[in-house]
């Protein structure tokens, strides 16, 4: 079975690819390390430049998202094509809800809209250190990405 | 923007029905801890009982997730019907390609196939130590997890 899409290539995603596809998202995960283990939690985004800002509640995340290392993930998969890409962001969470700073002002920019229910006060935002995606399909598809 | 959907309910998922939501899906994202720093990478997965086992080349998978802490995401939204649901487990990532324990056994009986192309010799299974899922959407939609 696992030798059924032999015309399937993986390529990797050029870093200005990746941010457009996450500009054109708005729903991804986020890892935290909590007493050194990993979580994930799915959250609703937005993209202001090259910051990722998303709402959270009192909780997980707040307690461990800021002044932490991060990651975010997006992906998306189409089983009838056989293609699929994901990009991860590696950086530091940051509490930008009241910050002053600068970058707390742009990220404060980024248009949020959570899905699930419940206020969600705090804005948290994503410095990023690292952009890497991935993508893989068919040979004749999903191209635009070729020169990467 | 953030109360337009005023009857949306956020409910726990009892752990029977993660586990059953886990059984019919194949594309998860596993986190893992490298340097004290999170990673997400997207994985088709395989159900064993309450194993998760994916396939994978030598990489960074192969070499974090296995006597590691390592967490585990599949989740699902609908945006029109403004409902969605995850499920996370947190457990502990062992190689079990070739393994001759009872846990590396049962987990090879796993069936995966991998979207993405390229040989993926190993398989890392994920034995769990707790799950969590959460659902929301229309107070009148996705049911039958309703008493938990």
């Amino acid at each position: 079975m696992r030798a059924r899409k032999p015309a399937s290539q993986l390529k990797e995603i050029p870093a200005a690819e990746c941010w457009e596809l996450l500009g054109r998202h708005d729903m991804g995960r986020i890892a935290i390390v909590v007493d050194g283990k990993p979580q994930i939690f799915p959250v609703n985004y937005g993209l202001r430049g090259t910051v990722i800002v998303f709402r959270t509640a009192a909780g997980t995340k707040l307690a461990y998202a800021p002044q932490s290392p991060v990651a975010f993930e997006v992906d998306e998969y189409d089983a009838s094509a056989g293609a699929g890409w994901s990009v991860m962001v590696q950086g530091f969470g940051r509490d930008v809800t009241e910050a002053a700073d600068d970058f707390s002002w742009t990220a404060r920019g980024a248009r949020v809209h959570p899905a699930a229910p419940g206020d969600k006060l705090h804005m948290v935002a994503i410095d990023p250190t690292h952009i890497s995606g991935r993508r893989f399909g068919p040979a004749n598809a999903g191209t635009g990405s070729e020169t990467g």
